[in-house]
């Protein structure tokens, strides 16, 4: 009862229980609904299963021939479910290792190894010939010798705690740990900052022993795992380095390599923890901070190291093809309104978990469908199922195709769904505020597969035991799974981020744990063994996106609500003036403690130490546009939320007028001019963070200009949000006209 | 300017700046100040370093040759310095090792070494024929064969979490990691759920190499380092397990060991991180969660082992003299009234760190106050400098010469200041809150040697570097030193808490880190190489017990306040509602959760998990004549402080008289009875905690009823603290009606 209260404050659709969908007649969802019960009866963790062990028999990286041939697979399995399949091919820049040394010099000389041990156990981890060796795509090439500094995460906090220590690195190699930020965040901060080469490797506490049984006696990464990964300044622009905002065919016109300013500038290279011990042992200097320490048994020091290390680096630099697979079902009604959804077929090596987890449930969905429509399910809009190549050197074969096909998408995209790769465990969702209420709907009637619950039950159940006492009292009985907001990382950018189509991303997990991401231990062994054994989350995954996708598909008015949207906006806002209170209060706080020299008089003698100087004042920021802005939305939402019951009875001309309305909506957070210094980000509301790569920054304009203390820019960035968001209640406001009219 | 409106809040004695001295006449308060600067001139880092030269040169464990011969040496100086000074004897059951074997059966058998190394570069290390071994005194005998379970710290918290694991305890030797609580706490625990023995390790993260370089190239543990110490259970009574209440005199009447309840019920054996590491490497089950994890390389589980354990330990259970230094210094005019201070001399091998350095701080500042006795500094009460032998087994010496003299130092004792060892960096106080306005007083005017500042200045720098931003902002500008309560640990016990001796413990740290504790590395040279080169801030804490102890002696009105006690209890009442209240929501909650299942739907249904059965309600108790007593503490708090301005012009007989209420007032916080279940510890407000040991359990009658969810005991003890108080308020008020009839 409570929960149906719940969901009416935000579901002007849904009026009562499980027999009821969002944007459909009683009538039509009845019948919706039928066929959903039919659409899980088609589907399979056998032939999921079957699929996996084909698609990750080989290597299947971009340009490798096991890619090449999974595309041809996939290709042919859409023709035969009844879809318009093809594939399209681009022509990208990615670069792959010719010569990879590194080595510490001086009186205990260490060669790195640079390589992953096969294992007996698991036979796919064997296939050496095939196999991309560990290094980091889109790294400079180089050859360079010098002391090395270690450097915790690699962020600016990290190299701002190092000044403080005393510890210089400039003309230094630094060697980070993975995680804590995307990896291309670590070479790019490591090149601002002077140094000359950059090594990641991976901790044990991160991914290693310190986790759990390290493969093949557990999930986790054993001594010589290296993740692979691509290092381009993605959060810049990804894709082709050479063709932004256009797509790479064939012809296309390309910049030279010097002119792509997304490539690295110095050499990196990721390695293992049993390389990464002798460097790390090798390092004087003064121990660093306990955040800064893994769990190798050693003392961790931050360098510099008495003798030096010498890192060689080459790549071929050639154009590789891609191959994306595009399988279109048309839609009866509104072919031109397309439902898209994607996941990539590219791997870094056998990439089971990544992606091929994602892929086989995409494609368990589409069959399903497929032979649903062949018994006679009807589909109004046009469903557009996508394989995407070279997702992992630079979300390359979804952005070019995006940027290729732009104008076609800009009038026909209604949504995408993103997948990329699934495991065990419990839904994971981010993505467009405007499809929350939406998502919920549906994660409302999918059940969990290992205890028979929703898996919105299933994922409170999680969050209640996980939160602390203060957490618990506030969600106590509050269900709703919020969505988070979506940075980079998949598929989703030239979508969301560059055309500005509603996006979600999902995938189940967090219980299948391990190490293997993005090393040869990523294998359908490893993953049936841990992952999902019996794909009983692939399966609830298609339940899942497939059900996102023929409501999309099939609506009578398309399932946008905007309170939620609103809410949320309203929060990032909150946040905003909460960050920039509090740094104002941080920094006068600071410089009074410099000014009584409290940070002098509180250091131990005996260790360096660099007082850092006073900071400038933070200004107080103009907000009201933006406040303004934001009481048009919330009124313009409510009033929406009012009216939108007629929606349902509106006559069909209106409802088309209505949807367009409504799917375009999104379209009016752009801005033509992007965002400051990377305009491909077009999106004014989600992006990448321009020093955090994966972690979004939500309203990064503002967001990122206070963080950077760049105030004038950040209040430049408040109008421009303001006016943003009064365009988008001004959107809001034409379907009020339309559904005023009505009544 | 600031400074000084704060300290007149809580300091009626102190009219204005640095002339002045709490509870000293004007004139009184210039020669005192006079002195001190002669005081400070006589102190010589040099002579405390030629002192523990010799203190440390052999080990001096209780009743070692070496132990005696430090006791004569110390009874001479102080002699030679104008004391009265003589040995007082004790015997003490104080068993030693004579049987310590410990092995993993099975297919990969490892027997431990149980012995740390010895290094050329440390000539004490090697002084192996004097060296007691690594072992736990007051441990069980024992010979038992079981399986192995990892319990984290092992207080009670981590057997809930292994009834969560499905973990069974019951009749399995247990290993435990060093700290989270007082070692004793591990094997008491250990017995109460099942266990047969009790192995404890340390584990690198807490003091090896996670933590900075290990000896002997820098200060922390090395592989095979082990932690001596107790294991009596001293929560319940310290000192002589055979003699509680009495002073153990070679004629008093004895327990026999079956009747001692403080004695250990199962083997218990501390280890190195080196022989952990097999033990720990053979347990299976389920991965223990992070915070469980320790720095060693590798996966850590709970157990049980395949494999079993052996462990057999023999104890040779012999009476064992002791030998504490009793030296009077005889006062002028009050002879009967005693300042006592008070630092051990026993070591655990050499002890260089803990004791010495605190001693002879302790004997510089005695030897200085006598040369200033000499040429004419005139003391109004008597001195008694005490060096404790036995502290590390059970606080020995201490607490049978209180229980010897209990009568005596009822009458007599005005105050006990407890040092027990030194260090570099900052000064750490604890103790009773009517000496915190004088305390701060004197951390005033002692100079931070490596600084220039006061030390209260120095301790407020760090503290407000060290604070998040939230704490800086309640901290920003207040820097009166807060004292943290007594619990256990060192040799204040039977004054405070058996006696109600008002009583302070100090030392300096936080810079001197290292994982020479209780190992064969405590010794001169790390102590000079690591702690306090050239003893700078051992000369400081001669400067401020020098100080606290020649103020107290000569005060014309005893320095103690009750502003300052009023707001701590507040606060400590406050954390009892809070503690409660939280406890009942949190209960609340829960209960909900598991009629809810969520525990159930939460949890990953590959790994055990055993869902806990819910709560019994937590009720709302009676605190009401807790508050009346507050208020009433508060209000003759209050009107003391408007008072005393007269005290110093009171009649030397009215002084007297009050005088000895102040320093009496301690006594009506205890209450003859003791607490619930240890009739020794008498004080209704600073006990050390039952399952926590060192960790202190304020107010710990109604504290452990709530913890332990007896809230019909915490009831009864609402109750007694509420009568103690009132009749604390009663003996303030005594003091008002002496210094109003003088008005």
């Amino acid at each position: 009862m409570k929960r149906w209260i719940l969901l009416l404050c935000f579901t002007p659709f849904l009026t009562s229980a499980q027999e009821k969908i969002m944007g459909f007649s009683d009538a039509r969802a009845k019948s919706q609904l039928d066929w959903e019960k039919q659409f899980d009866a088609a589907l399979s963790g056998k032939d999921q299963d079957t699929w996996m062990q084909f698609l990750t028999s080989r290597p299947h990286h971009a340009g490798s021939p096991q890619g090449k041939a999974n595309a041809d697979y996939m290709v042919n399995l859409f023709r035969f479910w009844g879809y318009q399949a093809q594939l399209e091919e681009y022509h990208v820049l990615f670069p792959t290792p010719k010569t990879r040394l590194v080595e510490l010099l001086g009186a205990k000389p260490y060669k790195l190894k640079l390589e992953e041990t096969s294992f007996p156990e698991d036979q796919y981890t064997g296939q050496k010939s095939e196999q991309l060796p560990p290094y980091n795509a889109y790294s400079a090439d180089g050859d360079v010798t010098a002391q090395l500094v270690f450097v915790n995460r690699g962020v600016p906090a990290d190299y701002e705690e190092l000044a403080r220590m005393g510890v210089e690195v400039k003309g230094k190699i630094v060697i980070a740990k993975y995680g804590g930020s995307w990896r291309g965040i670590k070479p790019k901060v490591a090149y601002e900052n002077g140094a000359v080469g950059c090594l990641i490797y991976s901790d044990p506490e991160d991914d290693g022993y310190k986790r759990g049984d390290v493969y093949p006696e557990g999930a986790y990464k054993p001594g010589h795992g290296v993740q692979r990964g691509s290092v381009m300044d993605m959060p810049v622009y990804p894709g082709d380095p050479l063709t932004p905002g256009i797509g790479a065919v064939k012809e296309a016109k390309r910049l030279s390599r010097e002119e792509a300013i997304t490539i690295m500038k110095i050499p990196v290279l990721p390695i293992s923890y049993e390389d990464a011990l002798p460097l790390l042992q090798s390092l004087k200097g003064p121990v660093v901070p306990d955040a800064w320490k893994g769990a190798l048994p050693i003392t961790y020091h931050a360098g510099p190291s008495a003798d030096q290390v010498h890192m060689k680096l080459e790549f071929n630099w050639d154009l590789k093809p891609l191959y994306n697979v595009i399988a279109k079902l048309p839609g009866s009604e509104y072919p031109d309104e397309w439902i898209i959804r994607g996941n990539h077929h590219d791997g870094w090596v056998n990439g089971a978990a990544d992606p091929i987890s994602g892929m086989v449930s995409e494609m368990d969905e589409a069959r399903a469908i497929g032979a649903l429509v062949k018994k006679g399910f009807k589909l109004k809009r046009t469903l557009v199922y996508c394989a995407w190549d070279g997702e992992e050197p630079a979300l390359l074969g979804s952005v070019e195709w995006t940027e290729h096909h732009q104008e076609e998408l800009r009038q026909k995209a209604v949504a995408y769904i993103n997948t990329d790769g699934n495991s065990r465990g419990f839904i994971g969702a981010g993505g467009s505020h405007t499809l929350e209420t939406f998502f919920n709907e549906v994660a409302d009637q999918v059940m969990d597969p290992q205890t028979g619950v929703s898996i919105k039950e299933r994922k409170y159940a999680k969050a209640m035991v996980d939160a602390d006492p203060a957490g618990r009292s506030k969600l106590l009985g509050n269900k709703t799974i919020r969505l988070s907001a979506l940075g980079a990382g998949s598929d989703w950018s030239g979508f969301l981020q560059f055309l500005g189509i509603p996006s979600l991303n999902l995938g189940f997990g967090g219980e299948g744990g391990g190490g293997e991401y993005h090393t040869i231990y990523d294998t359908y062994t490893h993953f049936t063994r841990f992952k999902d054994p019996g794909f009983q989350y692939g399966v609830a995954l298609s339940k899942t996106t497939g059900r996102l996708m023929m409501r999309l598909a099939n609506a009578d008015v398309l399932p946008f609500e905007f309170n939620q949207f609103s809410k949320t906006i309203h929060e990032y806002a909150g946040e905003l003036k909460t960050l920039i209170d509090q740094m104002r209060t941080n920094t006068e706080t600071e410089n009074k403690m410099l000014s009584e020299n409290l940070y002098q008089l509180a250091k131990d003698p005996t260790i360096p130490y660099v007082v850092p100087g006073p900071k400038d004042l933070v200004p107080y920021l103009n907000f009201s546009n933006l406040e303004n802005a934001l009481v048009q939305l919330k009124n313009s939402a409510e009033e929406f939320q009012k009216s939108s019951g007629a929606a349902l009875s509106l006559s069909p001309d209106k409802q088309k007028e209505l949807n367009q309305l409504l799917y375009q909506i999104e379209k009016s957070l752009l801005q033509p001019e992007g965002l400051p210094r990377r305009p491909w980000y077009k999106h004014q509301i989600y992006a990448p963070g321009y020093y955090t790569g994966y972690g979004v920054k939500t309203m990064p304009g503002v967001r990122e200009g206070i963080e950077q203390r760049n105030f004038r820019e950040a209040q430049q960035n408040i109008e421009i949000l303001g006016k943003t968001l009064t365009g988008y209640a001004d959107e809001i406001n034409k379907t009020l006209t339309l559904l005023k009219a009505k009544s």
